[in-house]
């Protein structure tokens, strides 16, 4: 018998007819004799529509009072899902997130798990029943109720994956698991049967957006075995875990992400300080950065360039110009036509060669790098925004990531 | 400073505006050096709304998962309310039912409230807030979500007005305040400056459905007053409170009730332990009885007469046919054209003659009566169910109450 948590997002639970398509699915893996907990979003566009209700009302809510509101939407789900559940014929019952003992800390709508009192889930389960929790909530010390921001109910699902020691966290999506590239893009991109952490984490940041970062930061902390998987049809999925051959070097995926711009920092003092004071300006304002890169000093200045998100460009920018003299620059300057494209593997430091297949596969399509830059388990280069798609087609081929190894 | 509860109804809240302008009458009150803990209903169609989502999914749910999805509904009110009042540049804060304190028994879908901690009400109130609270529900003591059932947001504000020891409970409606007649049937029918707790009861009992039963008990225990006012307009209402002139004998109001019918068990054994069988049979079905009437026995048998919600009625004349001889009567029979039509005021069982004067107002306008029924403060007339409206107009004449006393 295993203890198996299954994540069911919003479309999957979007009308009566999904609820019980889903509740079959969960039921058929309670009757092969696994212990079964359920995490849920809000149907559909539910959470749309109440935060629509709430800007009618007033269009700078207070955070309380919008994870008020928006937690409203899971306990929906929830309570219809045990019904379901219980209509096919088999025991269950919902519990809002604070009833899982979700405990987290008073960040209203980004709250973080700080703990989780499984007892009342592992009592419900002992007694023979489906245990259907809502995603994204949880309740602060105040005994207020929380939300938990972005990608909220996988971070549910894995957290109480570990709370309960499971055997399998496993995130049904609308796509059969983690694929080599985006078959949208590259048509023969193949499927993974599993992929570490570390490289999954990395896959997420490139723009492969099947799960949501912080949910596999937390699967890796406490080790729980994730599985990606489509809610649509009974294909494998791909597992994610800890890896287990940490020698053996091997190409994972290429991703791209497109929603990015670039800005260079020109003519900055080669003196210590500088970087903090430009990213702690950026952090200040919520601004996450991404890539950074700095040249080597010519004189005495060098140039620090940096991604981010394409929506946060405008704000980045001003913040810099206003702040010229402080940080000891001479000007800035920034592009939109830019998009990044990375190869993920473990083990690739320790094999020379890949970075030069990469570059090479590039510049065979005519593609110009603008910038790169490496880690422990990928290397990514910043090319040209509409070259994004040839560029992932070219590296696929490259390393032959169509066919299984 | 005085500390008043409000209670407004799901129409009061059913669109953004409405929210707004109820959220304006909450700070106008605060403004005046008021506490204002406010009692919220869902908003609008709501409720019915997430009731046909469930038996979309399953036609009889369980009690305990009806609750957890219909508490959303308050709970979006409550939100809403608070974002509101935000707007207007006050402070407020949204509280659930558990999180208002408010502890009932285990009966899902039909709680009673068992106990209230309003310390975190209290808290909220001394920090300057005007607190929401969602109306209708609670928790038990296992930590699950309870809805209070069928007036169930007037008893959740009354039975804080008691624990907080609020100065008023004010019960907003879409009617001006409890009136002697139904105005659309006696259009000269008058407003009451107040009622007492008894005579509240028996006009509701009676059809005049300002207020819900339950709620008025309950101030009644606690002497909680009660004010009924409308959520239209800034007239004062009707004071609903413990009894001061005891002696004063006044005819309050007429009130009818055209949704009843009659059955009557002909031919019971005149022997002691009969009307028990009966009441307890109906009883163990959730089958209310309201007015009882016993005939005089004829030889060793006599005749039991009761009246019924018209709901009830098939139910209720199967289960006494099926249970003859166990009751040992001879058959039974039973009416839809029946009306009851009732005249209220304390000190009336002192008052020789207003029961005289009652039958003489019917007689003048040629209505028969079918069966009568008295207590302390109220008597009851069973007539033709086409002939109530007359009744109530010719009673009403007849008592003068189209004139301030």
């Amino acid at each position: 018998m295993a203890l198996i948590v299954q994540k069911f997002g919003g479309s999957s639970v979007a009308n009566a007819e999904r609820v019980l398509n889903v509740a079959q699915r969960v039921v058929d893996i309670h009757q092969q004799g696994n212990q079964v907990v359920v995490v849920l979003s809000a149907q559909g566009d539910t959470t749309d529509e109440l935060i629509e209700k709430a800007m009618e009302i007033n269009e700078k809510p207070s955070k309380r009072e919008m994870d008020m509101l928006l937690s409203t939407g899971e306990q929906i789900s929830i309570s219809l899902m045990s019904m379901a559940i219980a209509k096919l014929g088999f025991q269950a019952i919902s519990l809002t997130g604070y009833q899982a003992g979700i405990f987290t800390d008073g960040t209203y709508s980004n709250a973080r798990i700080e703990k989780i009192d499984g007892s009342r889930v592992r009592s419900e389960l002992d007694a023979g029943k489906i245990v259907i929790v809502a995603g994204f909530q949880g309740m602060n010390k105040n005994g207020d109720i929380t939300t938990l921001g972005r990608g909220g109910s996988d971070t549910t699902a894995v957290a109480l994956a570990a709370a309960l020691q499971a055997d399998f966290c496993e995130i049904y999506t609308d796509v059969d698991g983690v694929y080599t590239a985006d078959p949208r893009v590259v048509p023969n991109a193949r499927k993974l049967r599993d992929v570490s952490f570390d490289e999954m984490l990395e896959l997420a940041c490139m723009g492969a957006r099947v799960l949501h970062n912080r949910s596999v930061e937390l699967a890796k902390k406490y080790n729980v075995n994730m599985v990606v998987r489509s809610s649509l049809n009974d294909h494998e999925g791909t597992l994610v875990r800890e890896v287990t051959e940490m020698e053996k070097m091997m190409i994972k995926g290429v991703a791209y992400d497109k929603d990015i711009a670039r800005i260079s920092i020109i003519a900055v003092r080669d003196i210590p300080g500088v970087a903090f004071k430009i990213f702690k300006l950026l952090a200040d304002v919520d601004i996450n950065v991404d890539i950074i890169l700095q040249s080597i000093g010519r004189g005495d200045t060098k140039d620090i360039s940096f991604t981010i998100a394409r929506s946060q460009l405008v704000d980045a920018v001003d913040l810099i110009n206003k702040n010229l003299d402080y940080i000891g620059a001479k000007e800035v300057n920034f592009t939109r036509d830019v998009a990044k494209v990375s190869i993920v593997g473990a083990g690739m430091a320790n094999h020379p060669g890949v970075a030069a297949a990469m570059f090479e596969a590039l510049a065979e399509a005519d593609i110009n790098i603008h910038m790169i830059s490496t880690s422990e388990i990928k290397i990514s280069c910043l090319v040209r925004w509409d070259e994004a798609e040839k560029a992932v087609q070219a590296i696929h081929k490259r390393f032959g990531l169509d066919k299984e190894i």
